[in-house]
């Protein structure tokens, strides 16, 4: 049964500007035989310090753009000892400060807890059925930037289940899958969506 | 003609949460012998590095939820140094990183050049007319915190009009209206909306 499921080809719409977010996905949910379509479309993106949030009112929009069924994905560095900053931010404050901003902040902090965390929205028109998929990884932020893969913070994230202390950006991106934020909430989407009947 | 417009009292609906923003906007159109009422609705506010955008959409949104002519004013404080940031997303950060924040990742920066924009949109239902009104204060950012009036990021903005190199946080409301962002944009927002006909 579950056998026959996986080699169904599905196929899934993924509305991003962000064409290293696409490829983690497309990656992902190849495993489970799902294609992965990016489509260019950016749905609005709302101030609010809840990134769950901000992803379904995203897929919403992003559907109403273009009438396909899609999912969308937001993400979030939260460092605990800076309130949660850059959170919801991310994007724009990689922008404006970039990782040396981050570190001169975190300059003489000792706790240097942070979470990586993610929100898979799917929206299908056809029904008005919303669904969210969360995932986080949780690590460190790094004494200073290491490595050049994947893109954003990822020079300055130490996940706690790499070992040797390594940064996302010190890894593949089949070696970021295994612990990262967006592959949890997007295998948490996709085990939805094959068995969902 | 002038006179007998600026004696007709006029009422005006600012959507806001924050106080103090209703109570310098309130003495300010009172000059113009507007009164405004404070309602506490929050238009949504979009992600966007363009304030008039923000504003923009805010105020459809506020008139959509009370089906009143109103007006929503957006501000943030963009520093040159940090290409633009913190910008439109001032008040998180001010919530997350504080002005102590700020003051750190100014540290060891030499241009301190900093300006404080702000956009009011007024927005009337009826026949659907969406104005905006632009104010900005050129000012530094302050090697330390000072003064405690006002609101925000006020403790470490100088504005280059005010002599001695006062803070916003240094002066009274009155004086701050002389000089700030916010004021200038009210005040063309008033001038339009009394002599409109």
């Amino acid at each position: 049964m579950k056998t026959k499921t996986r080699l169904k080809r599905k196929l899934v719409f993924f509305a991003t500007a962000n064409v290293h977010k696409f490829n983690e996905a497309r990656r992902i949910l190849a495993e489970f035989g799902i294609a992965t379509v990016m489509i260019n479309i950016k749905g609005v993106e709302i101030q609010d310090t809840d990134i769950e949030r901000i992803a379904k009112t995203s897929a919403l929009d992003a559907a109403k753009k273009c009438s396909l069924p899609l999912f969308v994905e937001d993400a979030g560095l939260f460092i605990k000892a800076l309130n949660g900053f850059p959170g919801p931010y991310s994007s724009y404050v990689y922008k404006t400060l970039g990782t040396r901003g981050i570190l001169k902040l975190m300059e003489n902090v000792e706790d240097r807890a942070a979470e990586f965390r993610s929100v898979v929205a799917y929206y299908e028109p056809e029904g008005g059925m919303l669904k969210t998929f969360q995932g986080k990884a949780e690590g460190k932020i790094a004494e200073e930037p290491r490595g050049t893969s994947g893109f954003g913070f990822d020079p300055i994230f130490q996940p706690v289940e790499a070992e040797g202390g390594r940064t996302f950006a010190e890894m593949s991106t089949e070696e970021k899958n295994r612990y990262s934020h967006r592959a949890r909430a997007l295998r948490s989407f996709a085990e939805w969506f094959l068995h969902r009947g």
